[in-house]
């Protein structure tokens, strides 16, 4: 599933993110190539985390995992270093947000255990390519994504609501992004909910948990995708001790191409 | 395609339709066996009908046609009649309905063609196996049918407004729904409408243009699909000078598994 080939539009992006020239949101950075959500936790948290992903396939769809103290991740990518290659990190302590820096390598422990989990820029991608119009690429900005009433499935610590993203498009344009999205399981897949916002626990659209707040026009359908920001509000619940994440919207760019994550 | 075992559920409710022991609606008749909606006009109009069903594939997937005078489709039933084997039929001359007999040996020609397309019936199965609820299944009444202000594609006299049938789903239920029926392109496959009904000209769901009117719940969203109904309401706008088609619900039961009709 890597590319090997060297040089490609992912690597070249993960480099400018490590030498500082881009720390912003990644949405329409690199097309073509994977980005990923990233949770890094002390090991001895890290068998309970790896189960909460396995319950819990739709928000945490597992791209890779690391060893304990490792920070390369050799499948995403030949040269990739967790420490510098995130835009823009977030610092958990006890559940806490501590810090956003820009690099996490006098963070760094022996026993820290990197997951990357799947991301639904790469099916934005693929809907672009159908001729749909994926609001937050049309209007330049962040995606925007709410804390739900539906409860993850938890994992000894590990437990909170389910974050989702949330699209909007045209009755019959829903319909194609369902379908597309479909073939996508390890970037979320499907949507797990449509058009009635108050159903899942969303008071108001207009203000969104995470990202920018996307308009949504009366002749369309907000469509709720299961989002890999999830572990950020699981960990706001569960506190643990130590956690790292990428900063909502500023994604791991991998080498893994979006195609090669595509069933049927 | 054709079962050809002698005796099955589809064969033996063919029976009872031809018999006059059935004359109503079968939806939830002869669960396993495709049912289609029937279409039979003069040779001389034949050729546009088919260019029209290609025109209009969601509305219109052609399931089989008849040699001229022949009212066998073998495809269909080694035994099948198509002037017998409906429960009730319509009679229009000139776009107007002028009987609704339950047989039409009397009114054969030796020039009529005979088109058989796929029936939403067909995929209500996949979606109740799912556990879904199809509430015209539920409620044991025929489905709700709406004229649109979506136009058909015309061919020759051929053309008028998309007729949708309705069927309503809980947010995820719906979601489910079409990942399913896009696996049966050729009963209609996924739908191409969800959630705004006066988007599509549809003012009143409580008031069908055909069938039953169903209840939608305030957490639930309207589901619509392209229906075989299409033709009846073509023909309204068209006017050829004869035509038959079943009345809406009471379908041809043909000897064709449902799940061949699968693809994937």
């Amino acid at each position: 599933m890597t590319d090997t080939a060297g040089q490609n539009a992912g690597n070249a992006a993960r480099l400018r993110v490590r030498s500082g020239q881009h720390a912003g949101h990644t949405s329409g950075v690199a097309l073509g190539f994977a980005q990923g959500n990233v949770v890094i936790l002390p090991a001895a948290l890290a068998g309970d985390f790896l189960r909460f992903c396995q319950h819990n396939p739709k928000p945490c769809p597992l791209l890779a995992v690391s060893n304990p103290g490792d920070p390369h991740l050799p499948t995403l990518g030949a040269d990739l270093d967790i420490r510098t290659d995130v835009p823009r990190y977030r610092v958990f302590r006890s559940g806490e947000l501590v810090a956003e820096p820009t690099g996490i390598a006098e963070l760094w422990r022996d026993d820290l255990v990197t997951f990357v989990l799947g991301c639904s820029f790469s099916f934005e991608e693929a809907l672009i390519a159908d001729g749909l119009e994926v609001r937050n690429m049309s209007l330049g900005c962040n995606v925007a994504m709410y804390r739900t009433n539906i409860a993850t499935v938890s994992a000894g610590p590990f437990r909170g609501p389910l974050v989702v993203s949330m699209r909007p498009f045209k009755p019959a344009d829903a319909i194609r992004a369902i379908q597309i999205t479909t073939r996508f399981p390890a970037t979320h897949g499907a949507p797990v909910h449509i058009g009635l916002p108050e159903a899942i626990g969303i008071r108001d659209l207009a203000r969104p948990d995470y990202g920018d707040p996307l308009p949504v026009g009366p002749d369309e359908l907000p469509l709720f995708w299961a989002c890999g920001v999830t572990p950020q509000a699981v960990i706001a619940v569960s506190r643990p001790e130590f956690c790292i994440t990428h900063a909502p919207g500023s994604m791991l760019i991998t080498d893994l191409r979006n195609s090669r994550l595509g069933v049927l």
